[in-house]
């Protein structure tokens, strides 16, 4: 029942011939890559007016043009820089994979975990500020905006355990929708404002008065600049995704980044002039997109659609980290940092258990800060300009490696993305410290301690196991072992005698072990050898405490103690299996347990044999035996 | 260290030999063996103004000494009858062996199912009644009642875990400061009604009018006996404990039979005449002996007093059940009619499985009827009296069979017995149907099915694996198996090679298999085989949807089809152990999940080879490598 409902809701087991890539060209590729970078307009310009307007009020407008011409530069410097990665990594160049090539392992996992953390919080934020989106327009929502999360993340969950594929051609249609809406309602609002349609100007109370300019101090303004940074997560993407593009891959990769390039600075640089110019105050219930839509077009249809457009972008963007976590765990998997089952694909092909790491980490977040997009984005940036300035200083560090013809200049350029991303991250680190970026700082490390550790034990395991090739031809598989063979019995019956003549055929030397558990309740099994016509010996141990595993293990002991080299020990255990589970309740199954305990005691095999009984019904059963084997 | 606390909590493992019983006299005997039954008084009385008061109001009190006066005349037949169950089972007479003796399995399963569901509503009928005990003498405590409930039955379920001896003497002091409270009240009650000590009429509204004599139906008389019978529950007890009493046994169980019915009369029959004289109105949060207690001696330190030998002695007869489930359920599990684990001790020797269940059933119980004592009540009695009527329908039985001298006397005591209980048990379940009493009529046959079936079950196993007496010299222990040793393997490793070694010597006849995960993926591992010096094939299969178990279960069905009569099939899986358990959660543990799944599908021998594993603390591990076994 479990098994169908399970095959409805996450589809049918997929061979794994069936793992197909359609390549992207870039048209599609451009809106699948970019849903993420894209989809931070939706709350970049909101984190901007958020640090400014609570302290400078007015003045804030003065400062939003020159913070978000900032941001347009750094995006510019990034692109140029990721267009060199993608010539260097025509297979796909992570953070993780630059760092571990040019820096050495513990860059790589600083960048691992820099990036798990990001893909994570990209979810909860993406997610976090679609919910915002929907319940913005639909204000009556806004108390369930965590549940509304949770319930997306879980559909997300699902469609990514059934094994949507990201590369699929519907996705770029939120993309282009969001980068229409945004356009129409960019040209729309300084149409109307140049046409003179008197924005509406906020309320007066709305804003606290103007300190005056003495007081913006620089550290404000670089800490709008550091939470304007939001917009440019997710760049990274498309240099991971360079195989997936059609022949030439790295041009049409590279041409995707021009238009990314080209979409965030009319959308961001759209966003942060209508800001401006309708002098929108930020507000928990609505966000910045929804106010301008309000100002420009009026309550109507031009909201709803703005607010699915929103919505539907940052779900993609979601979606992104959901196809970029799995996938670089499995990498970081497959050089033994974190646990080997992460690399392994699920019946639909997909890295199962990185979606469901995600989803479980995403909805902590999303319950811990109660969906509140502006607190998990101040933990967001750190973790993403790490990566960043890991990644452009692996990149610098490969060019000098390489110094093929014209490597001073692209060696230059990515020096300029390290140093400028570098600084971010030390601005984002200090200015966000308090607001939560702390927590980065303790994550990370943590993850990278983990990591170690994990490695360590991979490590230990392959050199106890592992055999080199040279010693394989002086192996000798056959063997001189003296076996002996205890059968621990509760009472004489069939599957004994099954178990008996099991070991007979591997020995001459078996014994049989019994537990006395009460004072001569073994009377009756001795009786019983007695009748039999065997050498077999029995062996009982009196146990006052009632307990069977540890009389086993000492008699085992006593027995190593008096065993040569060579003897091998075998515990072989009878053990009965019944039709319904529910039956297998109904009895101690000792010798379960007791394959269980020794096996983590004692260096002995434990072979079980099974015994299959049948259901039957007849309360009044006949008293005939069956024959006996 | 959760070991460390569960040896302080409940205390350490006891040898079997410590398993003693002190002897009991009537002294002793007598309090310890009757709380159940006289704690009743507690709440029997308040049960009869239940029924009556809101119907007929002030007309209660002219009922109400008819109604005590026939319950204490079905007292004394239920103690006649039960002194003799004590002379024909000196060895302890439950209605569960009567009645399986002399009536047949049936009516001993609905004995036993009667008797469970008793002990279990003793258990939440007493906790509920001392909740309401302490919290009318302390109201606050009023709203938490559920939450009081629930942590008495948690310290008696911890308690006798740890292994309380029912039999110790400081059980006795809470049953007869009970009485010795219960006789002050009604002395000093009587004497302050006689000298005029102007007992407080209830205030006029709080009784309905009066509907007239002509409104008293049967029914409602019939019902408040019904209600008051609850007073008479846990009579059986000391025929059960007949074996706990010093020689003459019998004798002293006699007595107390004759002190039991004695301290009920003056304590239920005072009571219920002291309600009469102050005329009380029954209150949900205030129970009849606190009103009493503040009408004679107002509020202060006696009301304390009744309020802690209420409370104690009730938590007492909770405690009586704690002692007589377990030991039932053991009973009926030797007769394989419960799971047989119920039969066995725990590490104090006591029979924890049936306490832990009997805790749980209660707990359950107070927290859907919210800790009410008057709605467990209308369940509670039709058990008792079903287990009563079919224990004396049993002794006439008994009596008839053996035909000893006097045995018409003693059959006509019983008969008349069961023909009370039995009227009573009518009485009690028709009057009471719709307040619950429908549940126990649903939860009886209920049970009994079950143990029908765990019964089937249990005889349908023995008769599967049994080997009478007869046949034993005839079995041949030796065999001629022909081996078959299949090795699932992974890759070649220091741990495969003692698997092959181990195969090998037990037969030539091995294979080594493998599942190919991912195409190609077996290439390296061919290549070490084809280094090795051995004649072992490898067998590789591909799996296309990345599944190993069925293609191992499909090779091994192959290999069934084409073997001989005498051919036994092993699967001999190599499996290693680390020190920590969080390591093992870094490997797949392959092995341990094929030997689960092959142990359900296929009749084959599952043999694990451990292979153990050192903690190395390392990072960079030297590149050695230890040699091979």
């Amino acid at each position: 029942m479990f098994r169908r409902l399970g095959r409805f809701v996450f589809g049918k087991s997929m061979a794994s011939h069936q793992l197909g890539n359609e390549k992207l060209n870039v048209f599609w590729g451009m809106p699948i890559l970019s849903s993420d970078s894209i989809s931070s307009v939706a709350y970049a310009v909101e984190e901007i007016l958020l640090v400014l307007v609570p302290v400078i009020g007015l003045a804030s407008f003065m400062w939003m043009p020159r913070i978000a011409l900032a941001i347009i530069a750094l995006l510019i410097i990034l692109v140029l820089s990721y267009r060199h990665v993608v010539d260097a990594y025509p297979n796909g160049g992570g953070a993780y994979v630059v760092a571990k090539d040019n820096l050495g392992p513990i860059y790589s996992l600083a960048a691992g975990a820099s990036l798990s953390v990001d893909y994570t919080l990209t979810v909860a934020v993406s997610i976090a500020a679609a919910s915002a989106a929907i319940t913005s327009a639909f204000p009556s929502l806004y108390a369930h905006r965590v549940a509304i999360s949770l319930l997306l993340i879980f559909l997300l969950a699902v469609g990514n355990l059934r094994g949507i594929r990201e590369s699929s051609r519907i996705f770029s249609l939120p993309t282009y929708a969001f980068i229409l809406s945004i356009v129409v309602l960019v040209a729309a609002g300084i149409i109307k404002y140049l046409t003179g349609g008197m924005p509406v100007l906020p309320p007066a109370e709305a804003i606290p008065a103007t300190p005056g300019i003495q007081a913006v101090t620089m550290f404000l303004i670089i800490r709008a600049f550091a939470s304007g940074c939001s917009a440019l997560t997710g760049v990274e993407a498309i240099s991971n995704a360079v195989p997936n593009f059609k022949a030439p891959a790295a041009k049409q990769a590279k041409t995707v980044y021009a238009l990314l390039a080209l979409a965030i600075i009319v959308c961001f640089g759209g966003v942060a002039v209508l800001a401006n110019l309708y002098q929108i105050v930020p507000d928990p219930r609505q966000t910045v997109i929804t106010q301008l839509t309000l100002s420009i077009f009026g309550p109507g249809l031009m909201l709803y659609i703005m607010a699915a457009t929103t919505g539907l972008i940052l779900a993609l963007a979601a979606n992104t980290a959901y196809s970029g976590f799995p996938t670089l765990l499995s990498v970081i998997a497959q050089d033994g940092y974190v646990p080997r089952q992460l690399s392994m694909r699920g019946h639909r092909l997909n890295f199962n258990n990185g979606i469901i790491l995600l989803s479980l980490a995403a909805a902590i977040l999303i319950i811990v800060f109660q969906a509140d997009t502006h607190l998990l984005i101040s933990l967001y940036a750190v973790g993403v300009f790490t990566s960043f300035t890991l990644s452009q200083a692996g990149m610098v560090i490969h060019w000098w490696k390489e110094r093929s013809k014209g490597w001073t200049w692209k060696a230059l350029i990515n020096a300029a993305g390290a140093a400028t991303t570098g600084v971010a991250v030390t601005v984002i680190g200090i200015t966000k410290f308090a607001e939560g970026a702390w927590i980065v700082f303790v994550v990370v490390p943590l993850i990278i301690t983990v990591m170690l550790k994990i490695k360590t034990h991979y490590l230990s395991v392959a050199q106890q196991l592992d055999i080199p090739n040279e010693s394989l031809a002086q192996i000798n598989l056959n063997s001189d072992y003296q076996h002996h063979v205890i059968v621990p019995v509760d009472s004489f019956n069939a599957m004994v005698v099954k178990a008996l003549r099991y070991a007979r055929s591997i020995t001459s030397h078996v014994e049989a072990f019994h537990v006395e558990v009460y004072a001569g309740e073994s009377e009756k099994l001795r009786r019983k050898w007695n009748l039999l016509d065997t050498d077999i010996p029995l062996i009982v141990k009196f146990s006052p405490y009632r307990e069977v595993v540890n009389l086993l293990t000492e008699y085992i002991d006593s027995e190593e103690h008096a065993s040569q080299p060579g003897d091998i020990i075998t515990v072989l255990l009878p053990q009965f299996f019944v039709p319904h589970r529910w039956e297998m309740a109904l009895h101690n199954n000792t010798s379960l347990f007791i394959a269980n305990a020794m096996l983590k005691k004692r260096n002995v095999i434990v072979s079980i044999i099974p015994f299959y009984l049948e259901d039957l019904k007849t309360y009044h059963l006949a008293k005939s035996h069956k024959p006996v084997l």
